[in-house]
């Protein structure tokens, strides 16, 4: 069993800056997410990506945004549980909290902090109803190991640049591949585009533009699709295949957090953000993109301030009674649990005292 | 007369991030602020110390942190007021507001942000019945130019590193200084110490510890000073000066934003912080270290918060009925009125959005 006083579902942004407000308060955390590295979807979906609106940064790539945060909050050790999936929360006796993951690692501590951001993201799906019977015995929402594909005669379907980059790469790995999306314009990067254009020249790749797979059929495993054109004149194509792709992009889902007894409402969590920024449960809080109130913006700088606030009512938890004095960390310094400390030379602490 | 979407009372951090937020929604800002530079007391009272706890800065000193706030805001073109103190705010038939400053400059606008920080800081005067009769006949409580105090007998009173170091300054230019401190140890840096006790020893300092000046007369200006020591048997020493400087550091005070109607709680800014960060006066918001509500944290990064949050409602006063969609500044850019356009690489947002 983990032990801490801060359970941080959550290690984007939000989650890990409430490292550093716990650690300045004496108070010790640890994160759980389902993702294999911290950061969030800063470092799973858009590392490269640069942010404009960190306030002080006027330029920053999400994944320097999590390395710094990541400096940040070093001092304070927090513990990690990375790939894992917090499953059920359950509220003991004396009001603690015990988070098991999907892999069964019981985690055990006062206060839990909901910083899960949009949630786990799950690939959207095409509204076909036997669609589930078919899932990893021929569709395949993900290409993980493009290998599997080789040789064999593939459609894709999506606009976006995971369905043009795919299909262009396994036009040379399977047999056949067809693309189809529901317009004639692509939403991908225009040199993907292009290439995407000259393969079905080459004949390469299939491409059925202004049409939809509606339907899929099979025995044991998939075997052909259904493709219908938007012009009625060409009616629909049967394709027989191996494997269907969707490419639809990727949903945030709340996931198991929603079976929790939280007030949701559109998707986020409900909190009392006149105060704490705790959730219906007492003990429980959400920050940042997870939450929502009136005028809730879902922001980084948001999650930031969130972070802030609710640590010092979590301190009041931890802490029955006693009361916590703020100090600035540029008067006190900032000291870490690893026995560093950083502040300020103490001439310049002592000319803003004077 | 200044004209203006969003005027902004302080041009620190919270003042200064506000005109990012403000532009991102295509509102226009103007800056007053009684300091001569932006920055506030960042850029006044403490530019060379180190702040810790800026999300995402490790470490990051107060003058660099508005070096950055002033590129990050400049594609938008912000107007600034400085030297002069926002005196008074006087609301028109049709809601918008025109605010004076003390040196008579009018501004005109329809939505006004308080982020005013801890005030304007005052000195801390002692408790001497009728030393406002002397202010300027004598009595100075700010050192501008030391050449005023040549061959002039001074008395200054403190234990900071003001005090000590304007007496070792003074030791050199006076013909006479003396020092006075309520107590034994003084409250600077080790080596200012140390010279002051030297020069004591030396003869060029008068040291009084465990003293108090008490009483000051004079007829058109200055003469004497009363000096009271807590041993009894000491008793008083009445001392015959040209000057008494006491430095007993700077207060902040409210100022004239006092006296504008607005619900003031402990030297603070009463918000609704559950919506708004608005005042009791409609279209008067109030942001950063001057605003209070519960659970208020006096931190930079609160203020960051509450300016995003503020300029959203500030959006629907200057445009009533019209809805903001929010974009991300990832997805959208930032577009200044400058003409200038940041944004990232299309393939970068594209494989965002697919």
């Amino acid at each position: 069993m983990i032990k801490t006083d801060i359970l941080i579902i959550g290690a984007g942004p939000t989650g890990l800056f409430t490292v550093f407000e716990a650690g300045l308060l004496k108070l010790k955390c640890h994160l759980i997410d389902a993702l294999p590295q911290p950061g969030g979807q800063c470092s799973e979906i858009y590392p490269k990506k640069p942010i404009y609106d960190i306030p002080a940064f006027p330029e920053i790539l999400a994944g320097h945004l999590v390395d710094n945060l990541m400096e940040q909050i070093k001092p304070f050790e927090a513990g990690f549980t990375l790939g894992e999936r917090a499953e059920t929360l359950d509220k003991q006796e004396d009001g603690s909290f015990i988070i098991t993951t999907n892999k069964g690692t019981k985690h055990h501590a006062p206060v839990v902090v909901i910083a899960g951001g949009l949630g786990s993201f799950e690939p959207r799906k095409p509204l076909i109803p036997n669609i589930v019977n078919f899932e990893d015995k021929g569709v395949n929402y993900f290409i993980k190991d493009p290998e599997v594909y080789r040789n064999k005669k593939v459609v894709i379907a999506g606009g976006g640049d995971s369905a043009l980059d795919w299909a262009i790469f396994l036009a040379d790995v399977a047999s056949e591949v067809s693309l189809v999306h529901r317009r004639n314009e692509f939403r991908g990067a225009l040199d993907s585009v292009e290439k995407a254009a000259e393969l079905a020249k080459l004949g390469k790749i299939q491409l059925y533009t202004e049409a939809e797979v509606v339907a899929i059929s099979g025995e044991e495993k998939l075997n052909a699709v259904t493709i219908k054109h938007n012009d009625q004149e060409k009616g629909e194509t049967i394709l027989e295949v191996d494997n269907f792709i969707p490419l639809f992009g990727l949903s945030p889902k709340l996931g198991p957090i929603g079976d929790w007894g939280l007030e949701i409402e559109k998707n986020a969590i409900k909190v009392n953000n006149a105060k704490d920024y705790q959730t219906n449960i007492p003990g429980v809080f959400a920050i940042g993109d997870v939450n929502t109130y009136e005028g809730k913006l879902k922001l980084i700088l948001s999650g930031f301030h969130e972070a802030a606030v609710m640590c010092q009512f979590a301190y009041q938890i931890i802490n029955p009674g006693k009361r916590y004095v703020m100090k600035y960390t540029t008067v006190g310094g900032v000291e870490g649990f690893d026995g560093s400390k950083k502040e300020a030379k103490k001439e310049v602490v002592q000319s803003i005292l004077a």
